[in-house]
């Protein structure tokens, strides 16, 4: 476009005369004139091309969408802090050394800052290698804690279904030199009081072990060296069929048929303590060190959760393996269940709402002297719990407060601004939730209105006899109500009016 | 470095025969060998070319420091929803031209990421063009909001200052069409609540309006296309001493000496009500249009905030300017001010830690039609009110606890971890907030300094004798005192000892 092209041009001109350091009058000028084509062009088109959105895959939480946020916030929340667990804060950014070599193959998805002359920063990918990055900076060998905070992924979004390029993530970790399982119960027991709190319908938390993952691997005969990428097709079993799955092994990472066979007989194995003790005595895999050490753990895994009572939501399941590297250990995944309907007896999985397990060696990736801090924690994901909580209420007939204001301050005559901002003032100083129309004559019919509208329970209506009486009128909404109420008296009145207990 | 060289000609060769797909056992060969290079030179030099840090300007918040932030976002958002406000959320980013010209001089601060294919994005700069990019989006013409979130500048760094490059903003704005300087009130109002609130010391809210800015620049004879570079100037004012501020003006500005005097003079005065009636006697500023409605707008403000019984800590000062481009009327910020010593009977000022003001044009920018929805509104600078109450409770001998777990389950003989962990887990289904050790035999003495060094004021305590008589015993870790509680009242219990009412 000649019009563009001709902005362009005399942009630089700007550019120059600063650099030069010219006359300021001249830039100035200059500047006008660079505004006014500018404005010409917005005129014609450019107001047009403006794309008045939010970035790809991220959404704005309006009101609404913020209560329901709280409410499940609070949940969680209240959760941690019954578990003991302190709370810390990271930056959004890293420097991007931090981030490197620790997501597998899922580094592709880490949005990376422009270098504006300064350090290579990446945004946060969760909030697991941040914590980490604290433990070795800080020198913390012990600690319970809690994080609930945004994280960024370049993938590719499903926002109906919750998936988001930024996302909240509510991590839980315990790290530590402990007696083995009793933090692994723990962070199981937690996803289990959070997932029955919010009511979310039925669930199940698969649980599995890296080390029995890889002890596998080893006895089906996959080479060391293929591990991990064998395990990231394993991965893929909760969205694919088995077949596909193996032809991707056998096919495009080169395992032969037979170990991919043998993979195929144990991957579809799930259950309790009887699968436990029954691949305890499996002739390959019991003589394996690394599945026997994580079979025994799983049994007094298994204990503690018995003596918890939550066994009846936990399966061992050979299937599961977590895409992330830095597992070592115990490994979850908490997924619910929707009965599709009455014909089928299987639940459906709808996906996946938690997950975690151990990485007793990232802390050392960050330690100079690579000391190690033996972690274990859990992530709750809580968006697409957002969107099941949305969609609910979305439902239902229920009405949601977005605010807290337990009276309007109104006035059913003209010119008591003055009094409506007296009288508001001291409801404020006195603590009580307050707000006025910004009118200086509103309707009465108007006022009564925005209550309805916003759920405020209570109306203080002044006017001309009740200042005379030194009295205010107090309107109760939902019935119509209406008592005369001594000013000194109000705060009071409102309190116990408006009391939740 | 050879050995640097030799690693990356190694991760070349494995990146072309990954994109020549070739075999996946050579590729796998090749990346061991790869992998083995760099541990070499990791062991050699690697590890200690790696910095263990946060990104420049920010910083972690540890458990401590959250529990001084909960305490001060308490208060904010206390007063914030005892005005009635609603809360939104919007990203961390927006797409770049967003924010484009919407800050002025300060632009060059602003963080992009990098291009990976795909939208250009921006962090946000401040939460109020993100705010009018919102209602812009979803056609609001009318909303109380409060927003409180983390905003990016490449400023440079005053942290023991509480200058940061990630910090929080603590966001109140009042959005619609209204009778005049009502909401502009509350602004004003909401500011006094909270710095009162957080007893941070005496403090004073400087007001002005840009329109007697402008007007006052215009009758001192500044030319229009130099009032917001001027302007900018005037900013500095509450840093560099005046002889400084008018140089620039003269100097780099090209500003006549005169005109620059004529502003010094106005630019000296502070007052209230009589001051602006004075100024509305002003021959000059009486005569110029802007001025005047600037002037009779702040004198009704001025009565509105002396309903609220706040002008004791206001004053109306011509030399507040504030930097950013998008406001258009009343303009203030709050300053702590700090007895320097005895001597010294003027207060000094230590440091603005809230601002706002009105901008009437910023959503008509985001508006395809130019439609303008009028705003006010205040921004809490909590990261400096951290560093207060940080400083002082350092100072203090207030020792603060950073979880609210209100029991420990102890035992004091060995072989009872499966009975404290039945015990816990009825404790945390009952909503008790309880810890244990996470060790299979504590020794008693250890369970009690932990109680001791974290705060906790209850230890519930499993025995041999205890389990057979049906009873926990209770220890309050202040007293020392021991009750026997009977197991089935223990919940009641704990909860009557540690309730807060």
């Amino acid at each position: 476009m000649a019009e563009e092209a001709a902005v362009r041009a005399q942009a630089d001109t700007v550019r120059r005369l600063k650099q030069d350091k010219a006359d300021p009058d001249e830039i100035a000028k200059e500047v006008a004139k660079l505004l006014e084509m500018k404005a010409q062009l917005g005129e014609d088109e450019g107001k047009h091309k403006f794309v008045l959105k939010t970035p790809k895959g991220t959404r704005d939480y309006g009101p609404k969408q913020m209560a329901i946020r709280e409410r499940a916030f609070n949940a969680i929340i209240s959760c941690f802090k019954r578990h003991g667990a302190e709370v810390i804060d990271t930056p959004v950014f890293e420097l991007k050394e931090t981030l490197t070599g620790k997501y597998g193959e899922d580094s592709k998805l880490i949005y990376d800052l422009k270098d504006q002359g300064g350090e290579l920063l990446s945004l946060r990918y969760d909030l697991t290698v941040p914590f980490a990055r604290y433990l070795a900076m800080n020198k913390i060998t012990n600690i319970k804690r809690y994080h609930i905070a945004k994280v960024y992924r370049r993938d590719n979004p499903a926002m109906t279904r919750g998936r988001y390029r930024e996302f909240y993530q509510c991590d839980f970790d315990i790290a530590g030199q402990f007696d083995p399982m009793i933090p692994d119960a723990e962070c199981l027991k937690i996803v289990h009081e959070i997932l029955s709190d919010l009511q979310l319908g039925d669930f199940v938390i698969k649980v599995n072990d890296r080390r029995i993952l890889d002890g596998m691997f080893a006895v089906c005969g996959v080479p060391d060296s293929k591990f991990r990428t064998i395990c990231s097709s394993v991965d893929k079993l909760d969205k694919v069929p088995w077949e596909e799955v193996r032809s991707e092994m056998v096919g495009e990472k080169g395992l032969s048929p037979e170990a991919a066979d043998r993979i195929g007989e144990y991957v579809q194995l799930h259950g309790g303590l009887d699968l436990i003790e029954r691949l305890l005595q499996d002739p390959k895999l019991s003589q394996n060190k690394l599945a026997k050490e994580g079979l025994g753990d799983m049994k007094l895994l298994f204990e503690y959760l018995t003596l918890f009572g939550i066994t009846g939501k936990i399966s061992f399941d050979l299937s599961l393996a977590r895409g992330l590297d830095y597992y070592t250990g115990v490994i979850f995944e908490a997924v619910l269940l929707q009965q599709e309907n009455e014909h089928v007896e299987e639940p459906v999985s709808v996906g996946s709402v938690a997950g975690g397990g151990r990485y007793d060696g990232l802390v050392g990736m960050f330690d100079p002297k690579g000391r190690k801090v033996p972690c274990v924690g859990v992530s709750i994901g809580i968006e697409r719990i957002f969107s099941i909580l949305e969609q609910r209420l979305e439902a239902s007939e229920e009405k949601i407060r977005t605010t807290e204001t337990q009276v309007l301050v109104a006035s059913a005559q003209k010119k008591l601004l003055e009094e409506r901002l007296k009288l508001i003032s001291e409801l404020w100083d006195a603590g009580i939730k307050a707000e006025m129309l910004y009118k200086k004559n509103p309707k009465l019919l108007n006022q009564l209105q925005y209550c309805e509208d916003t759920g405020i329970p209570l109306v203080a209506i002044v006017g001309e006899q009740e200042l005379k009486d030194g009295v205010v009128k107090l309107r109760i909404v939902a019935t119509r109500e209406e008592v005369n109420v001594r000013r000194e008296s109000l705060v009071e009145e409102i309190r116990i009016r408006t009391s939740q207990c």
